[in-house]
């Protein structure tokens, strides 16, 4: 249930997505799912959007072992990003990003939301620190790197290209070699 | 009704917003309603989008013609979107992001953010080119704007603070002097 949340939340937003279509979609009997998740669609959601948070953090864990900067980590998670929205024909764009704009009616849900963006913030931060980046341009540059990631996966999806994520990854690097 | 759809847009998301509801705070007739917009909600959409992305565009053309570099135009255009989300309580975001995540079974909406996004990159092109940019790198770094606003609006919405915003106007007035 959680990850079909995760994916009819991305592709659909929040409040398109009816409690009904979750359920169906997921398969779960609905005596099952009303027993894991007694606080309906928010509670899903609350969930869903901090198992879509750390999914993303184990995106960027693995951009950064695998590579020997900080700007090629950062180069290699944009592209990863870049080819789910391909091979999604574009619809799987940040589950986060399109409930965090919709959700804000919900202090449960702005919670996670903020929650998923605080926790990238630090991780990303604490990583360019072990990089050799100062703890404070370290935390404006997390700033940045969010930032542009958020910017260029929305116009990537929207312009049906991933020119802007792949841009985005450039201007990154700029900033990085600037402040190094 | 046109600009009650922007602002019902960017608060609460256009799938959340129902035509009815919609209608009753315009105040309009539900008679002329139907009559200016035959195509109910999708179409009232395309066109409060249309108007969105004229509003972003006037001001960005203000904070050109108030400024005396490109850097002081973006850091007041960005310093404005802090404000508006200040002043709404932090729930006055992109009309045209919340849509555009949301607006994928959509294709006349779906067209519709795509005017809006290739009608400020555009115009930012063309305004740093006055200002002295390769035409290619204008384009590069229009994108490089339209990515950190976006990307920084829904950041400092969602963190309710304008820090994302205001590091974003100096990550792209370091791109801007790097590439200049």
């Amino acid at each position: 249930m959680i990850s079909t949340a995760v994916t009819l939340f991305r592709r659909e937003g929040y409040a398109a997505t009816s409690w009904r279509h979750l359920v169906e979609v997921a398969g779960t009997p609905w005596g099952s799912a009303y027993h894991h998740f007694p606080g309906g669609k928010e509670q899903l959601g609350t969930t869903a959007i901090a198992a879509a948070a750390d999914g993303v953090s184990a995106t960027v864990r693995r951009a950064f072992e695998r590579s020997d900067s900080a700007e090629a980590a950062i180069a290699w998670w944009f592209g990863k990003a870049g080819q789910a929205l391909v091979n999604s024909d574009y619809r799987d764009g940040c589950p986060v990003a399109t409930v965090a704009l919709e959700a804000h009616d919900s202090p449960a849900l702005a919670e996670a939301c903020q929650s998923a963006f605080a926790g990238w913030h630090s991780q990303l931060a604490g990583l360019l620190h072990e990089h050799g980046y100062p703890v404070d341009a370290a935390a404006e540059l997390a700033v940045a790197i969010v930032n542009n990631f958020e910017g260029a996966l929305l116009l990537s999806r929207v312009r049906r290209s991933t020119e802007p994520l792949d841009l985005a990854a450039g201007h990154v690097a700029t900033l990085l070699g600037t402040a190094a």
